[in-house]
């Protein structure tokens, strides 16, 4: 039975390279390469790429169309993509509403709004389920001081702009009885007052962060070092980004959300305070690609120092949109399964995985792989 | 109760470093970095660094002081380590015992000798047991005509030379009642004559070809890819290795042992073949350094290619030498609790692993403290 | 007044590039990025890229326009360019003609029919001077064994096959009239008895093997080393190549050409030996891409070991396309003032420069700007 | 005759390397690797380094030979050497006063006191000239407001504390009647009323901020690029400092000296803006050493995007010291031939050359030798 992805950021470079991708998986076009549950360790049973319904919210209007055409001349899509599927590239196009932009109305209404778009939308395709991904642009960091549900709601009632608009989207999720998916490092469910309305509403939601890139590797380095008993002592980073997400992470306060999220994962794999800092710059001519250099020095029997130092040079764009296709199918289905609340089996997708779920690649992957097979065998 | 280790190569770095840093921790002047099995992950009762005896083959004869002097001044020691541990330098000089040298003695000969040193070491001793590790320089390929001990055993007697002489030390280990170790890619216990030999004596053995640099971070990084779903298209390596170990490589026949070891480990991973070579260079510039640089190619998503490179600077002494102290308290209490024939539990800690143990390093690491703690509770 | 440019390989993917970018150039659609002599430092006298007429030799049949297209595919052309210059590629397309095939015809024959095709080339289309370019694929090492053009053409005569193919391609522009650029390693003009035909008939050559990546860089940096008194102790190096150019140079035969032009320049310019290799390795996956990485260990003052690394990520036709545009307009005009042989010169162009023109890029350039202002100004 | 070397910041790292080594190569215990003035393009007539004296100020108080026994435990001086030279090193230790600390006195006093201090060095010696070298700790970037000598002085007189530290020394030197090296990046001479008095004393001076690492080789590559008129647009870069040197740019208004002074090369030499910026983070862990890595983009021919990345792995120390040791001899000499103010020639040795010397390394080199030939012949 068909599910449907709503995506938040849905003209953005990672939203269009997914309503194209399960679009050209669907029709043959190309392979599934990117999504973790198709591979042999996951049960074959997650409702197939082809069966996933697209629509969202976006501030800015250019089309699908031609986002995917600009895609195509960067080299993120093949060129032949954007015009086989047009059709499909429409059809979510055409499911595409105004997003949330503070001063243009109240959060109440906004909120209002935004959750009548997604059950709109899930009627209107009679959707089994709906999962909400946040895919936009990265926030400053921001403090809700509401700590409940009921003070969240007064504030919200009484015509305030309570939350950040990341939280708001997450608030308009679950309004709307959907599961969600933080796949950027602003604060969407994680306000307390959200994750309450999330458990009553029975709602499972996963985050925060994709890792797609540098903390990926880091979280597959940083366990080597830790098994060999080697110590880390420094590690260093400079991440080059072009394209929308850098541009957006130019500014120092977004920037600061991101560093954070790459900050933690090292100390926590190899359990002390390494020494080194992750930069973030904005390099326009890397277009939508994005290069990281990573330098660690460790230290071995007898004091002997080391070092090892890795490049990535990645497109952001292609990494991330399968794991969002993944999210959307893992969450779907614990919200059939009657998971609710924060999902921490789901931490091996995201840089700072919410609800306890460690750094480690390894012990990741391995509790990922537990739950989809308990998922498939109706296991709690 | 204290155990032997009896070192084939035991004036090489590997073999001094060793022995130095079992004293240094014993000592209180170093902690045990490096070593997997003081970690937290593993039980706490194998046999302290302190209570090893060392012993051990060499065919050359600069004494063990002098050895770790060189060192020192290499940077793999601290030069104040060598003065205040001469007395367990020479304790360990004074249980070195002429090697194998073809041509001086037959082999049958050689054997009964290389036996007899060894066990008049553990008698000495008062040892429970003596792991005999191979740290000499690499051989190149060889094949062992005899597919049984019965024929071995004949040809041998018939004054042949029928092993190769790393295959020669693990016959005289096995015959004299020890466990094995083969740290380089020769061919050491691996001929199904010696198999027999060791399952016969109830004698487990590990190997081979310890995994201390370019291709343990191989087998951290490509189950990240193949965890991801991205589609490794090419990896190729250059090694410039300096020091002994890179010295014995700039013999072709030699590195063809240490290549045809480095390359089975990411098409293994990965599940498919993977195009590109792996160098290895002599660069005596160097001295007991080692540099090697990776370049992956990798597909992801709607084909889109992607790269990744790292470089790896390491003090292969200092980064083996802990693992021979941990294999050689690991396979004596494998010994004890009636292991016999293969480990391919040890997996974790070679290149080629030996048994069928694959080369996924979570999977090596996790099978590893899962035989640890079998052990130490008694179990099977 | 126009001046032709005859590419031997005018199939290649650098004949390709250089047809469509002199066409795009002239046609407004793009800068001459990449062609040296465009820059401030050159006078501005020499023929406009627009007043370039191409044709060429090439054994391979498939049309510029598929080959315009497979590099549009590549990412080394815009593909807009393949369609807007059309008309273009299809002039030149007209301009091919059959090469030399070993057996199809002696070589006597060959030289005959191929200078021919040069003739008629500049006739129909009233060129004052036609260069000849080797872009062709690289070859074996080869040793002609005929001293003087006599006894080469006496060789010739008698119906053997006395040269190598890119020998015999130069014999045949120095029959015609052509001066000539080796910017492969292949033999070429090398033998002395062709530069005794160029020197009789009053025509300039360069050479050889274009400088385009990894060298390019070690040709300014292995100065920077000589300068500072910093003593290179070893540069080791890995190239990676995909296209035609690395299919090529898996043959190991013409693998040797391309590392013996390589390994001269870092000796040559810091004036001792250097140990280390460089390797080249062919990695179909990197397409039209080719990525070197150099590791060079350097000593410092009181003996201090440091090192340094780069990683060279390039497109070999979009590197030797311009320069190869640039030498054919250097050549015809030091043909037009009389240079005859030889031109050190032009060293600056080539991993080996022939006439002893060194390697040290920096020297290269200052020798190349004044030659350039003498031909301008008409001094000797 | 012998020269003086008068270090500020004697007991740094770069001040005690320098003393060591030019001891070092008086006794014939090392070579002069990393003295540029030694090399083969240069005449010989230099002072030889066996006949340069040392002494200095400093504010802190480790005698040389503790600070020569950390830099010979950090692999800095060959640990042999710091015995051997103890002489040496007491010689320099006895001619070490104390330095300027604010608030300890007036600057009046101060300046009074320094110049007093080089005076004596120089007649206890019967020295014919004293080169004064600041080595010390960067400072903030400073304004200093008295545009002419007059105004300074009268300010100094009235009792203000008119300069920061660096220019204070300068002050002093040049009152003592010596030349001057800035090898920092703080003001030290370049105040428009140091420059005055400099001239009006007939005073030579050079600098600012020695180029010994990154930038050094930013200054080889980006002619590179800018010969082959391929388009830099970016480049990045993250320096990675340890030691001394790094804490003090911890600070990061002393770090803003560092990063405008690295910052100019680039755009400078290609003649156009260049996106991108170069970090400097301080690295505990790295001791004496440093590291830095480099990524560019261009752009080549048809608008091909191209990548070079570099690792610098240095030690700062070994570079810096015989740098010192050249400039010392140059300055003299050019005192000796009646140079005054600034010496542009000298731009080959620093980040931030003053006199509008260029930043293109091969011209700098270029300069620098003719420079030096003038000096021997007597030429002006």
């Amino acid at each position: 039975m068909p599910i449907g992805v709503w995506l938040v950021g849905a003209r953005g470079s990672v939203a269009t390279t997914a309503v194209v991708g399960a679009a050209a998986v669907r029709a043959g076009a190309a392979p599934p390469t990117g999504c973790v549950i198709e591979a042999a360790d996951f049960p074959r049973d997650f409702t197939p790429l082809g069966d996933l319904v697209f629509g969202g919210h976006d501030v800015v209007a250019t089309p699908l169309r031609k986002r995917a055409e600009l895609l195509a001349q960067a080299g993120v899509l093949p060129p032949v993509l954007a015009t086989l599927l047009a059709a499909d590239l429409d059809a979510a196009e055409a499911e595409i509403r105004h997003g949330y932009v503070p001063g243009e109305e109240s959060q109440a209404q906004a909120a209002r709004r935004l959750a009548g778009d997604i059950a709109d939308f899930r009627e209107r395709h009679g959707l089994s389920r709906v999962v909400v991904v946040d895919v936009s642009s990265t926030e400053p960091p921001a403090e809700v001081p509401y700590a409940t549900l009921a003070d969240l709601e007064e504030a919200l009632a009484s015509g305030r702009d309570a939350l950040p608009a990341s939280s708001l989207y997450a608030y308009a999720a679950f309004t709307a009885g959907c599961g969600y998916v933080a796949f950027t490092p602003s604060a969407g469910p994680t306000p307390p007052a959200l994750d309450e309305l999330a458990r009553r509403g029975g709602l499972p939601y996963a985050g925060r962060d994709g890792k797609t890139g540098e903390t990926l590797v880091k979280s597959a380095l940083a366990p080597m070092f830790a098994g060999r008993a080697l110590r880390v002592r420094s590690w260093s980073g400079l991440n080059l980004l072009g394209g929308g997400d850098g541009a957006t992470l130019a500014d120092p306060a977004a920037r600061e959300s991101k560093s954070a999220s790459k900050a933690r994962a090292v100390p926590a794999i190899v359990g002390e305070d390494v020494e080194g800092l992750t930069h973030i710059d904005y390099v326009a001519d890397l277009g939508e690609w994005k290069t990281a250099w990573d330098h660690i020095t460790f230290e071995g029997f007898l004091g002997v120092r080391m070092t090892m130092q890795f490049t990535w040079q990645g497109c952001d764009s292609a990494l991330a949109a399968p794991l969002v296709l993944d999210l959307v199918r893992l969450v779907a289905r614990a919200h059939e399964a009657g998971h609710s609340g924060v999902l921490p089996e789901l931490g091996y997708f995201f840089k700072d995985p919410l609800g306890g779920a460690g750094h480690d690649l390894p012990t990741q992957y391995a509790r990922l792989v537990a739950f989809a097979q308990a998922l498939s065998e109706g296991r709690p």
